[in-house]
């Protein structure tokens, strides 16, 4: 694990942009699966403006490694709708470049992946509980490959949902879709970043601690390629290095 | 995973031996950690008239995962003293080619191989209990890099050490060191190997179960390019497939 | 470059075998493009029974570099009817693992490949003058794609593929498709292999000479991880080494 | 090959930048080359506040890829002098991560190399004369290694580099050093970057036309990940695009 801590989120940023826009420069198919969510807010903006109008990145694939369906809804899911808003609809990204994991294909989102080669990058955050991606603490285990998670007796869960889809618990579903821990230790290289004081507890946990299905983004230790890219805030709470 | 069936231990060896002998003859400084023990003593047959005298092999650099220190005894541990038996010796292999991990320098094997360029492929057994290296059940941590294993409250597993060294328990050490399993997923490759009715059951479990501590190699799941060599007897309790 | 000296036709073979076995038996897509003639004989015979009813090689995709249409015939053209009768058939390989090169494909060979993740390895052989896929000297430009070989006007070249075709001229197309030189390089992995005495003289002269395209398989000397594979005949003419 | 074409000098630099600061931070040892001179005097005034006191790339390691002695002098030739200025000193890289070519070690350079698990990146500009490194139109050969350049009856030469030199003729050398095609071209990855005016004719030649030791830079059109960096009066000859 390379561990980097930056000054502030800003820096954090701009420092994970460089990693992205590094990769995707090489002269060969580039596949990402990229995370949605508040932590890349500031990422995307920094990246908009360099990728928009650039044929040069329609080598860049994007996955998304996760997917929350919206009851009563056509088209993208929570995920995907995120990530178009934020980043792949002002990035101008072309329809052929992306490739959403949803409802219809999940079960062949890890033969498709390799098929094209596998990912050679997933960006990654980290929640306050140790999940990353859709793999929560009490229902994941470390071999699973992408699956489907049954929420229809975790009430907690959907209404922690229902606030992404204008607070409307009708509109979330009894299932959603995530890549494994075995999916995701199948990509080349990961990429995991956090910023704030409330994600130091759990940064420390996962990555210094035990690695365990109670906490599962500490699986991602044993990844060959990881890069943590922290706030100081986030780092707060790791011994001086 | 890839997973391979072959017909019998002769052609389990063979097709472990090409695997070995093909990444060796790539153009670029290759690093193996091979295995000591009882599975591989065909495949060191096979090899050893294919390497000896070949100075195209002298790109391979070879380590061992684990080694336990014989009490009193000037020179090689245990598992380096079979590994020249087996295949150093007899194949001719160049003293600059070996990288013995020993009680004087397992603090820094990891240092070591991470400024060497890394493994390039790591070749393993199983043991009937779901050990791998040295990382045994209820003593291996995931999370652990290369390691000291205190077993001198461990009667029994230094009475099982003690028929490596004549039956002579004052030879058997209090700590041996081996490479953890963040170590050992930091390779490029991994490839495991096993033969016999004795390994089926922990095959199935180790490869095709849950992952957990209790069975240590069922972390390799998550490697990114294992491949699983079998015969059919330590394959027979697999589901067809 | 590595360079490999056998001792004869059958260890060169031998030797050849184990690079391509220990490559298909990697946990991932792998893209060969593979040589068609008599050089592979003997190594194609070794394979086939390695390879012929092994479900683990079905992640193997093969390529061929270079096709000789026959006029007025339907289906393969001379390169992959001979890979056909020495390989794919005997071996059992499935159709949808077969990528033909031929005439209505050649301008997309590139782009596909580059989709396809690229190739993970060329098998080659070198013809007496130096040609290596379809690069002849005097039609070879370095910078090359995959291209057309515009051979209307080229009367002895039309004769000698003539022996290709039951000696019936008519049979003989105007042009056949190569991957050219760039196309080559771009492989992850290069194995040239040679055998007898009369290759001995170009064997020294493009691998250990200056690179030219009068001898258009000098260029390969610049592939970052090429490996030569010699039986002693072809290697005669090399300084002792 | 992949193209970049950049609106100014600036964003250009900022670009290559991204390339660099990615792969830099990467979790393993990095191995770079990185050119001297007048383009990379902005992408250095970006990556110093960048790299400087971070930690997190003491896995770097850099190198040059040619040098010339400064005659009667000690320390640094003129190469390793000016990244020292531009790039090591300003951003208080240790000594231990510098790895000079010089009078000395030529020789081994490849060797050395390869040892250290070959290059990962090579930055590079390009003469208007279309030399690469130290490898000039006339004397290049494309087959070379590492290798001295005989400069003592190259008068020419001479007082060109004598401007390097205080415009000291006795400080000029006769011979340097460089990195020859073949090792440069068997970097993992190749980026070069142009910019201005008069570089755009040399760039038409030597990425768009004839690969020939004429224009010594042409050979890396044959590299399988070269990135090519343009702004866009550096590529105002090149055809729409």
């Amino acid at each position: 694990m390379k561990l980097i801590i930056e000054k502030d989120y800003e820096t954090m940023s701009q420092t994970t942009a460089n990693i992205l826009l590094g990769l995707m420069s090489e002269d060969h198919r580039v596949n990402l699966a990229i995370t949605a969510g508040n932590t890349p807010k500031r990422l995307y903006e920094i990246m908009v403006p360099q990728v928009k109008g650039r044929p040069y990145f329609e080598n860049v694939h994007y996955y998304n490694f996760d997917e929350i369906p919206i009851v009563g809804s056509q088209g993208y899911g929570i995920t995907m709708r995120n990530l178009n808003d934020l980043y792949f609809s002002p990035a101008n990204i072309k329809k052929e470049q992306l490739h959403p994991l949803d409802e219809t294909n999940w079960q062949t989102q890890d033969a498709r992946l390799k098929e094209a080669g596998g990912l050679d990058l997933i960006l990654m955050g980290i929640g306050e509980d140790g999940h990353f991606c859709g793999n929560m603490p009490g229902w994941t285990k470390f071999g699973a490959t992408t699956y489907a998670v049954d929420i229809s007796q975790a009430q907690a869960a959907k209404e922690a949902l229902a606030a992404e889809v204008d607070g409307d618990l009708r509109k979330v579903p009894n299932e959603f879709y995530t890549m494994g821990p075995k999916s995701v230790m199948a990509a080349k290289r990961l990429v995991m970043f956090a910023n704030g004081k409330k994600k130091a507890a759990i940064v420390k946990k996962a990555f210094f601690g035990a690695v365990t299905e109670a906490v599962p983004a500490s699986i991602l230790q044993l990844h060959p390629n990881l890069t943590l890219i922290l706030d100081t805030e986030a780092a707060s709470e790791l011994a001086d290095r």
